[in-house]
């Protein structure tokens, strides 16, 4: 079974240090503890490992001899892209003796083609720099979040990174039409394939996206280009609640059809965390309101009509008593505006001090009485609890976090404990929704993978980890353990 | 390795029979000559193959029960449903033992939820039924091909079925959120997921859709549902050649976006074919072209200005000569007309003598360069070859098919020649396409696969099966051989 490699001796890491420095160039292998710092953390400060080394290549090939190295002398692997992730997949084991190959160098675009609407990346490529490149040749790459300024492709490829968009375009998996990937022995799999069809057998690229580096080290990919929208409107509404909500987005989508590509939902609390903490915000409306909604409809038509239509359907939607008031974004900047009151929720609320996080989906008609039951049973078992709801409700996923009074960061055993996460997660269950709809499981969530899901898909994941990697050694301690015994806590 | 079983001793056999009544009443397990027949050849007569029975099991508890039994026996299972597949994936081996797994009794609709925009069915449900439920519920179930009268869902999600209406829905794998499968060893894999995004882990189901039943038996899907076109126009156009066709298919989605929901090739030989066999087709123009296009754009919302907008392209794509004539459906029975000609194409194409098929694609701008260069090479190597070329060109998918001179249906050696897939294939591995987009490989491609597959490819695949099916008891002789030597011709 694939067991998570062992230490090697001192004598033998310097000789792998030495081969990988003759693979990739010594400038290429980082091991000063300064030089590893940034490597061994993640963003946010909540994981922390060791490494022999950070290793750069340049190349396919160069990673291809970085993992037969590492695949001869037993030693893990952590493929690390922007390091922006949100469950510590990108971070080496603690106490262990990985390497961290960093993807950075292979930032290049390797075609573009608008006549196939596709782009070929290295998975260096920072996503921002890909969705530019897109807008350049006329075209959308739809892929949208927070860390895109700093996130690698191969990162939001490992992760099937979500996102504001995925209402409209789908997940990274719905965008990936082939992969380039070098597998846990070091061979590569050529599968930078530029087809919308293609039926020959296993459809293999899906198993290495969404897959947290454990199956092998994406190093390109062929994406899916849209028309880059020619008319967007933005708009920021006041909602009574969850329910409102899905209704007004119903309703949208049925004046709108596939025009409408983003619908966020906020409670009031969010927005009241955002203009406390994020300077230079202010609050669209004149009035505070209990939940509201973010949307955005665009058109690579000429789109005439599209702001009036908007503005029928909100108009309607008030008359329903659906939307309270609401304001419709009169420029670009007015639009950026709305938008990074949304974007700026998570910084506003880790401001604020300890938080349990959740990413969940549930169905979408669900929404609401998951929102309901969920703020009872927390007001319930906490009293006084802050519930921090927003997310991207169109595709029946919230992040639904809270603050428990009197639990503080600087308390370790707060910073432990998971009852809250427990109660949120059973009701996720009841609801067959998901305890991670767009962040992984990285090592954050390995307990709550093998407990929230059946014994038969846990054997199916390790049978695939174990056909695909066999000696163990593609981050291990990630997505799924082996079989056998857990090891003991702490 | 998975190799495909061996023939059961007549007692086992028997005995085999009677532990399947058991599981699934003795009325539904088949083994008269003529009870086993219809699921003994394919619907074109191209493969036929042997078995000991054909099983019916009613729900998946049976279907789970089947296979426990199949696998203790060592016995091989062919899953089979409306037994429309054009690779002969659900046709059982000649002179083996295998039993044929029927999922037709399995044709329920287990749940239409609006609010998520779900649909959850069984294997068993033909396709037909499962458009009809979505439209009676307001909603579009998009997966639409030739065969959608009598193809079961269970084939769809087994061959990851295309259609026409890909280019704006995507695949059978795009519109699938969840999956039941019951497993090589009679397991139950219950992935009825109805969610959006989940990012718990490897993503099985992509595994199981299209792997063609070689390794679970699908019996059960949460599908996709879309808001149902309001308005839909359809355009029959003549077009001077391929070239034009993609810049007309260009300016369309400048002016409609996403709602050009289908775009269609055809050469003037096909129009000829389907004028000739099929009765009360007629020619949409009054003049004939080389060739033509058939687009339908839709609308989910109101759809004002849709008609015009289709209209006004059409207009200035005849001013810049990429149009000929063109004719708009004025009503629902006229847009049936106009696509009935290009459903017909294969029955009137397999009414004229022997066929050479391919099912190809390439990235989408390259279709003129193939089929410019393809005519070329054909042209030289089979003089007075004839051209059967139609498809969906916005995915890049072309159902290229030819006769040549003086090879005829009654002639072993013309049926069993492969040079002409040959010369095809050589060209679609030149430009990086696929020799199967949308058909599957079955035991149809299962030589080509290999030889166009990298041995990293393959290996890979060999694994996953594998891994899945130890025994090698689900769909032997299907998509991918066991390694080792390859089996004697004949």
């Amino acid at each position: 079974m694939h067991e998570p490699p062992v230490a090697l001796a001192p004598a033998d890491q310097r000789a792998l240090i030495e081969r990988l420095r003759a693979a990739v160039g010594a400038a290429q292998v980082l091991t000063e503890p300064a030089e590893l710092e940034p490597a061994l953390v993640d963003w946010r400060g909540f994981y922390r490992g060791s490494a022999l080394a950070v290793v750069r290549p340049a190349s396919t090939e160069e990673v291809a001899a970085v993992v037969r190295l590492c695949a001869a002398a037993r030693v893990a692997i952590v493929p690390q892209g922007g390091n922006t992730g949100m469950c510590g997949a990108a971070t080496p084991p603690a106490g262990g003796a990985s390497i961290v190959l960093s993807l950075a160098r292979m930032n290049r675009v390797l075609a573009l083609d608008t006549s196939n609407d596709t782009i070929t990346v290295q998975a260096g490529c920072v996503l921002a720099d890909i969705q530019r490149r897109a807008a350049e040749a006329g075209r959308l790459f739809p892929l949208s979040l927070g860390a895109e300024g700093s996130c690698q492709i191969g990162g939001n490829l490992a992760t099937n990174a979500g996102g504001v968009n995925v209402l409209r375009y789908g997940n990274t998996r719905e965008l990936t039409l082939g992969l380039e990937v070098v597998l846990a022995d070091g061979r590569v799999w050529g599968g930078l394939r530029a087809l919308r069809k293609d039926n020959t057998g296993y459809d293999l690229k899906q198993l290495f996206i969404g897959s947290e580096g454990t199956l092998g080290v994406i190093t390109g990919a062929v994406l899916r280009l849209f028309p880059l929208p020619r008319v967007a409107v933005t708009a920021f509404a006041a909602v009574p609640g969850p329910t409102a909500a899905i209704e007004l987005l119903g309703r949208l989508r049925a004046a709108l059809g596939s025009r409408v590509s983003a619908f966020e939902l906020m409670q009031r609390y969010c927005l009241e965390l955002v203009l406390a903490h994020i300077p230079g915000t202010r609050d669209p409306l004149a009035t505070a309101s209990p939940w509201y909604v973010l949307t955005t409809v665009d058109d690579a038509g000429t789109g005439s009509g599209l702001r009036e239509a908007l503005e029928a359907v909100l108009a309607e939607a008030m008359e329903a008593e659906l939307v309270g008031d609401a304001v419709l974004a009169a420029s670009d900047a007015q639009a950026a505006a709305l938008w990074r009151i949304r974007e700026s929720i998570p910084e506003a609320a880790r401001n604020e001090g300890l938080l349990y996080r959740h990413d969940i989906s549930v169905p979408a008609g669900d929404i609401p009485g998951f929102i309901d039951e969920g703020g009872r049973r927390l007001a319930a078992a906490y009293p006084g609890v802050r519930i921090v709801c927003f997310g991207h409700v169109g595709d029946g996923n919230l992040h639904y976090n809270c603050y428990v009074p009197g639990r503080r960061r600087d308390d370790p055993a707060a910073l432990a404990a998971t009852d809250v996460n427990e109660l949120v997660y059973a009701l996720v269950r009841e609801r067959h929704g998901s305890i991670s709809a767009e962040h992984g499981i990285g090592q954050a969530k390995l307990d709550e993978l093998e407990q929230h899901k059946s014994a038969v898909e846990i054997e199916l994941m390790r049978r695939v980890k174990q056909a695909l990697d066999p000696l163990g050694i593609m981050n291990p301690g990630k997505v799924i353990r082996p079989a056998g015994p857990r090891p003991p806590a702490g």
